[in-house]
């Protein structure tokens, strides 16, 4: 498949070069076009990995990851495009992360409002799911980084593309357990949850870890 | 022990009727003497539950549980008075939860200060210790309805505080997975996860349900 990855970090590139290991064909979008970010993970992954600016890895992807900062994520897709965007699904992973206070980041927005909400706002024509964004990068792409059973998270407005979501997060990355909260305002809680899984990992000392929901 | 509940809510009742339940001398205070919610409360729980104002509830305990919402928890603490919580270990159980936009409820802030700081920043000379606040009032008192391992947490700066709340909620309620964040600044943590766990309610359809943290 065709898959389309907005931004340069740590998230972008480990999805994407798990993805480009699947014999996907994968573009990293920056700001701008020849980022160096972008060119250094796109030499690595190998030749199924490409990159460009927004609008073009958002115009090749049939499928389109959002893996921006969360305080950047309406411009990012909005500089993607909506028409490059329209129809297709954004799985977007971002969190609102106020790091203008220092260590630890705050919110961006006291869970009234959600970064995968306003994305769906500024593209009314886009599926957005929200989903990953409550493990580290490398168990998004590798949850049996964490042994045995714990839970993925998904909000979004569009029930069909949810499913999708959950099948290719499944065939992908190997996601068994995965909890559709509702639309896309459930992000909120997802979102929200950040604080804690930051003080978590400082007392963990390690990023492997997730949560179970037990009932 | 005697013990002093601030608050007249469900948290505050159904931790104050099992701790008489456990022979213990627990006085419920309100805002003004005389709250028909503290005096019921009272009434039912038995001879040993009693009802008070805040200064009541805080001079008779020689350990207090906030119980009082989010918003209102600075003004209960300051009430009940600096010299009558001076030296004693308060359990804060509170969430910020701001229900002025409707529901779900947002948070009273953003991840930058908790109500677990805000109460220890008004009570220098109490040990505050967050606990309690990620599950339901029914699960605080008896983590079997939830069946199998899952964690509470617990956030405070007096590390013999949080030693001896751990072995009390684990004496009293049956709690045997405490998890210790840190200091009292780690209360934002679980503070902000809980938009995530009314989400988790809404589609569960049960509020017997926590988290453990698989690693």
């Amino acid at each position: 498949m065709k898959i389309g990855i907005l931004g340069t970090g740590m998230v972008g590139g480990t999805i994407g070069s798990k993805l480009v290991a699947l014999d996907h064909e994968v573009m990293m979008g920056s700001r701008t076009a020849g980022n160096e970010r972008a060119a250094a993970w796109a030499k690595a992954a190998g030749a199924r990995a490409s990159h460009g600016a927004f609008v073009d890895a958002a115009a090749h992807g049939e499928l389109v990851f959002n893996c921006t900062a969360g305080g950047g994520a309406v411009d990012a897709v909005q500089a993607a495009g909506t028409d490059n965007l329209r129809g297709k699904i954004l799985i977007d992973v971002a969190n609102p992360l106020d790091f203008s206070k220092g260590m630890p980041p705050a919110l961006l927005f006291p869970a009234d409002d959600s970064v995968g909400e306003r994305i769906q706002r500024a593209l009314p024509d886009t599926k957005v799911v929200k989903a990953l964004n409550t493990v580290n990068h490398e168990v998004m792409v590798d949850p049996g980084r964490v042994p045995g059973d714990h839970d993925l998270f998904i909000s979004g407005n569009d029930a069909a593309a949810k499913a999708r979501v959950t099948g290719l997060l499944r065939d992908w990355f190997g996601w068994s357990s995965i909890v559709d909260l509702g639309d896309i305002t459930t992000a909120r809680g997802t979102e929200s949850y950040l604080p804690l899984w930051i003080r978590l990992w400082g007392t963990l000392g390690t990023a492997d870890f997730n949560i179970k929901v037990v009932r």
